[in-house]
């Protein structure tokens, strides 16, 4: 793969992930779908709410999202690796407000996990998995934990750091 | 446009949008000031304190911002495409945080519009303007709401996925 | 410089800065540390637990994160420039969230800046600093602020901007 070609498909691959954020917070779900491939795999966690097998059931189920009043969904951390000049993988982090009809909030910090390959329309996300690094108490969505080290045995934690010195 | 100019123009004008929150978290204004055209035309909101027409009339708008204490703008979901070589829209997602003086917050999840065009010193905003996706109780600034479609006749909200499993 | 290469540089080092975020929410330290050069220097602040020379001094400082339960680093405003094809220097935005072990979080709005040098084995961190923009009441780290202009003499605060129309 030329250099040029991979850096403009980093280009257009963001410009994908970006575009399905900006879909999702206006609720354009039928943009929102075309974004992937008529047979793509998306699952967001274990319930089957959060599964959806091909594009159709795609837009069906994220229909789930009207339930919030607002959304804002932060892109950032975007990786993308190349198996081909056709296959790619992402891994981009998501910062995700939502605001209950009541007005208050939950925010997750997760994760999406994407493979994308390109066809004759461009690049489409073929399956996208979704882990969470944390979120606050507002958020109850069962999306997974992301992997995290354990300290080795015996370390101790610092306790001067978090105080406020006064 | 070669596809290589394109991707640099890319970043150029991505530099530009990121420059502005630098100087704006720094009140460094006439560097903010100097990212747009001497014509500019920028509009906030429709409150008068929140448009600006011209280059000196935007510095001096923006001295509202020294009314916050401290401020972090984050940019993201940057997208941009191109009239000619010399004509850019760009959007993009703005998470802004505010400390007020008394050291409560507001936070807004906006988005940016702009028209660039590129003159002998470069890439220049020529206009802005902003939308929110939605903001934290804190946040009481007029900027207009983004649009949302609304859901189709009949839909019913999914219940069981905001519950904490127990 | 090519112009193909400054624009492949910068998604290098852009792939450097976001790995440093994935390994330490993942508290992988060895991957973190290895992204920075044998004989680096970090200075997160002030306080001797914030400072580290060397790689291994870094990979045994940073251990201090297990502390958290949780974190999600938000890397975005990124901004590079090359003193040569094989030095740089990269500003970028972090909006980090910390859990504490008892639920209650910590957020900051930091910022991070890297000389970057380039050896056979790619991109290193030679030298990290860090500012803060600001941080909600949770964070109690001492961070060094960030620089922030003073409004010119006689200037006065709007009034009617954070008032809600009723």
């Amino acid at each position: 793969m030329q250099l040029i070609d991979a850096l403009n498909a980093h280009r257009e691959i963001s410009d994908i992930l970006i575009a399905y954020c900006r879909h999702l917070d206006r609720m354009n779900l039928s943009a929102l779908a075309a974004l992937f491939t008529s047979d793509c795999m998306v699952r967001f966690g274990d319930d089957p709410a959060l599964v959806a097998n091909g594009r159709e059931a795609l837009e069906h189920s994220m229909a789930r999202m009207w339930r919030w009043k607002r959304t804002s969904h932060q892109l950032s951390n975007i990786r993308i690796s190349f198996g081909s000049q056709r296959e790619a993988k992402a891994e981009s982090y998501v910062h995700a407000w939502h605001e209950y009809q009541d007005g208050h909030s939950a925010t997750i910090y997760g994760s999406y996990f994407d493979s994308l390959i390109k066809g004759p329309d461009g690049w489409k996300i073929e399956q996208r998995r979704m882990e969470m690094n944390g979120a606050d108490a507002g958020f109850k969505v069962a999306i997974p934990p992301a992997p995290r080290m354990a300290p080795p045995a015996g370390w101790r934690a610092p306790t001067h750091l978090d105080q406020t010195s006064s």
